[in-house]
């Protein structure tokens, strides 16, 4: 036996007698619990809606809504497979309602949001209140929060969904609850949360009534996209971030939801950004245009209603030869509040 | 001399010593000092519009915008004569701008507000942008920030205006520097703050370019009105308040100004409310409608562009026979940040 | 009659009947709303100790405190003859309790703070807990909170006082309530407030049972001065603040009292201030030492207990030859909220 | 072939085809991403000193503690071997240093803190300054600062770390960076963060250097277990939690580290807790005393220095047959910055 391997047989002998007590060497994996800079375990991806319609379709025609309680084909990261994840902490689907249907009411700990992708007549309904979900519309389920959705036009109705759960499952958070009836009750108007909570007033004692969640439940694409063009005329547009803007809550002018970022980002025709990268992993979705991008050194050319993402730590830069809009969401708000999140600008 | 007479010359003596000394005996000013509930030195007023506005045009004629630097007529308080207050603590006045004048631009610590009410083509410029003022807004100006105003149609237009400067004047906190030109330069397209502030979103890194005051400086009332009439339809209006709107800054949720709160009451048809009493005092002005009022015990009714006062701690109570719109500002952010604000509801 | 005085009169004819109507021209008084920089109407100021002692024990004896309800000499601003205040929006005074005398239990909407200046066994209670106030301590009365004060040693027990009553003058806010007995029931051990708030450690669920007012209501100046030695010791003293650490609310890091802004200024033996002027007034007290004073040009020599006031935007500027301990007061924190403190620092 | 079977089969056809383009059926694990309540993957654990101590001592002799980097224990949760957990989101430590010895400075993403066992002369440096480490001392070293370690006196020096490594690696957020040096550089004496930030007065213009996290970076045992002490006398224990303070940042108020909550209970001889239960996974030690527990059902006898973890929503309660302190940390923070963190208190 040389010493070398002595040493070793010591150690593990060592070591087996530490695992009997529940106990390790920190020495034997410090490396790796404490990398130099972040490797996210997510690659860069891209999803064609040219691919993603027909399986949907598909979908539809495979089980109800109802039977399905929510028919979503969820958009799992290659690196990841078989977790549920788009990125190392955010879950995304493709959600499809055909007319007449209904995805029944139940609520949860972990907040959703959705980007309406196409179908005219999608209706949610949030906390007693409906909206109409029409293309482009940013819409919210918060945390706990009742929630049902339906199509009430002729058409297929689709979105990108995103949601928290991976975070949910890892802080071991998790409630769940079915409503006792297949749509919830309705005790406000259409408009209602908009008109109190949007419109740069508020009421007198304002309060969520959805704890840190933006008491605004669908921020529409006609007014986002309004901003954002009357932005860029305003201004030149920031080298790294073209124009962007974030959705935010009326009540603190926080982010709209407390463990996603969303932000829609203004890409004027023939601009095309410096690279960055920040620590949160981002999930994005052409609104309008068509935009080129390279994440993480993979370039894609994205479409309209074309989702792809980008993991943390990658650098990603965008071009767009007409007006594009896309629109982002990510972790960001999560690596903020606890004080890690990190960004890099880098040369043109 | 009587024993009386004896010790009060004795102490009267002893007073004198201390006031060569400055000082003074708390114990012969203790109860004026701390009053066991609010008296405020004003008292409730209205003035008419019908009043004001030959007078206002009046002095249209005497002397030019610029040379009087703000045309205004001061709303003083009966029983504040030469103390330029409306309340206690507030400044109000009419301002009238003929057509193609200027008030020039000047900045100033104290804080302004317009409430329209008359005359198409009224502009004001503030921090390089500028904004139509069409009847029912509620425009800013904020702290130390450059502005100035003209009425670019063929119409006289007045607004009212209300200021902190009692408070400022109180604090010893005022500066107040003069623009080297007439007009302030433009350097953003209109609609610029409303685009990136006002449609529920911000910029990534918002920052109010006015310190502790709204980046957005006009609320328009087509939009305020709208969101009151869609609250109105969502829930009962609240015994007190009827249908009560605050404008708000976007980045905090918090009142629009630090030293001014604003808010709209709409009051339905028939719609009477309970007596109501606060610390502070208000200014109020019907935007739309006509509004019988008891303030103090003093009966007003109100029509359209009427101001009137309700001073601090007296009991204010409204009805309204057809769908009304009423504009209110008040010192009450400034109790409420002191810790000072107290309200009291009484019984219908 | 000529041009000009035809002017004139026809002028005074208009405002004689705008006066009727209860206005006034803006463009008349316009100047003096808007100084160009804050001029206080109160002017520096020193009371020597050796000059208010002899007076204040002649208080003494003329009547008791119980008599008094606060046997206090006013510290009058010689620019503020008969409007008890010290400094533009500050009251200051000495208040006298003799041994086994009680000043009787009451509360008000203002603020009050107290430094202590000499005597054993003073005692303050306030929300049912009491606290021994000894020499150099900074004690908090906070707004509407019982507090009865008391002597329970051999000695006459002095302090100076500070309130914010002409700001709650001002803003007409102010309540004053006396309990139904002459001291207030105790609760709670002594020295609880501090145990649960002011070991940088809080209750699960903290709130202040004062509203915006610190729950700690004795800082003792054994700990402040330890506080500050160290301090000096880890770093050179500011340019223009010497070695200044401020009293604050342990609940949220903010100032100690919601309308008063309390700190300690050490100046180490041969230490002077560059100048330095801010828009708050400051009302200050030698803790410890003697401190050379410039206060808006006005040259004082401060011993121990001697108390000074520098007016808003006037110049200061400190000198010790040995070490100093100099306790300060003003409205600063109600300048900051309301986004009107500035200050300027001069060159050396 | 069955129907079922065929079914099975088209569906699984299905499938595949997604999975071909990184997409999957979300019917198919919706009921495991949305529990109907927490259940942790972690379970209740007791680590005896008696069993750790002789083991470390080991590990002391197999490596130095600079070999090491760290010379720790981890402590592993039995139902997560070779995760270096704890709890689901923490990890856990036992840290020895022998007499003489360094562990050299780096720094990192991830926020540790530290609760001190055994041993004289214990030395920490974080940021430039150094404490002594005292048993039952509260130390923590803010994500991102420089900090190493020494043992300056004749006794090996042992404790409890707690880190959110799990949290960064989750959200692969993680940075590390080696110091050029063994020991890092000391600017300034010891007890300088205390004298600034730890005495409830604060520096002007306080802002902490560490981000989010406390600028205090010793909470010495004497003032906690006093603060404990004090606070029992002056109240009837929580039914729940006893006498229980929990450490703060004193800029904010807030807890004093960004991503882990830390506090002490201390039961009074004879106390006993009704059932609690929250979202949150606690680790604790005794500090001194003696507590008997009860965690998701299982029952544990603390001794001092033993350390236990309660997972995320089990149910715990304690016991004390004399005056007993046991300091907690957890993920609470996280739950609750994110709207996440829930309750439920039985009956006792």
């Amino acid at each position: 036996m040389t010493m070398q391997t002595s040493t070793e047989a010591v150690r593990q002998e060592f070591y087996d007698r530490l695992a009997e007590k529940d106990m390790a060497p920190l020495w034997a994996v410090l490396k790796g619990l404490l990398p130099n800079e972040p490797r996210s375990k997510a690659r860069p991806h891209r999803w064609r809606y040219d691919d993603v319609r027909p399986l949907m379709m598909e979908a539809g025609a495979l089980l109800t809504a109802e039977e399905a309680e929510r028919r979503v084909l969820v958009l799992e990261n290659p690196a990841l497979k078989g977790m549920s994840r788009a990125t190392a902490t955010i879950y995304a689907g493709i959600q499809l309602i055909l007319p007449g249907e209904t995805a029944p009411a139940h609520r949860h700990s972990p907040s959703a949001l959705r980007f309406m992708l196409e179908g005219e007549g999608a209706i949610t309904a949030v906390g007693g209140e409906r909206t109409v979900m029409r293309r482009g519309d940013f819409v919210i389920t918060p945390s706990w929060a009742w929630h049902d959705h339906g199509a009430e036009g002729n058409d297929p109705c689709a979105w990108l969904d995103g949601l928290d759960v991976p975070l949910v499952q890892f802080l071991e958070a998790g409630f769940n609850e079915h409503y006792n009836d297949k749509n919830q009750a309705i005790i406000r108007p259409d408009g209602d949360s908009m008109a109190r909570f949007g419109m740069n007033m508020l009421p007198m004692r304002a309060q969520s009534p959805y704890g840190l969640t933006t008491p605004i439940f669908n921020y529409p694409y006609e007014r986002s996209r309004a901003a954002l063009v009357a932005a860029a005329a305003g201004a030149a547009p920031d080298k790294h971030e073209a124009v962007s803007l974030r959705y935010v809550n009326p009540l603190d002018g926080g982010w709209a939801m407390p463990t996603m970022s969303a932000w829609m980002m203004h890409l004027p025709a023939g601009f095309e950004t410096a690279p960055i990268r920040s620590t949160d992993g981002i999930v994005m979705c052409v609104a309008e245009g068509r935009v080129s991008t390279e994440l993480g050194g993979e370039r894609y050319d994205l479409e309209e209603r074309d989702v792809a993402v980008a993991p943390g730590w990658a650098w990603r830069r965008f071009r767009a030869e007409r007006d594009s809009f896309l629109f982002c969401f990510s972790d960001r708000v999560v690596h903020e509040k606890l004080g890690l999140w990190r960004e890099e600008r880098g040369a043109a």
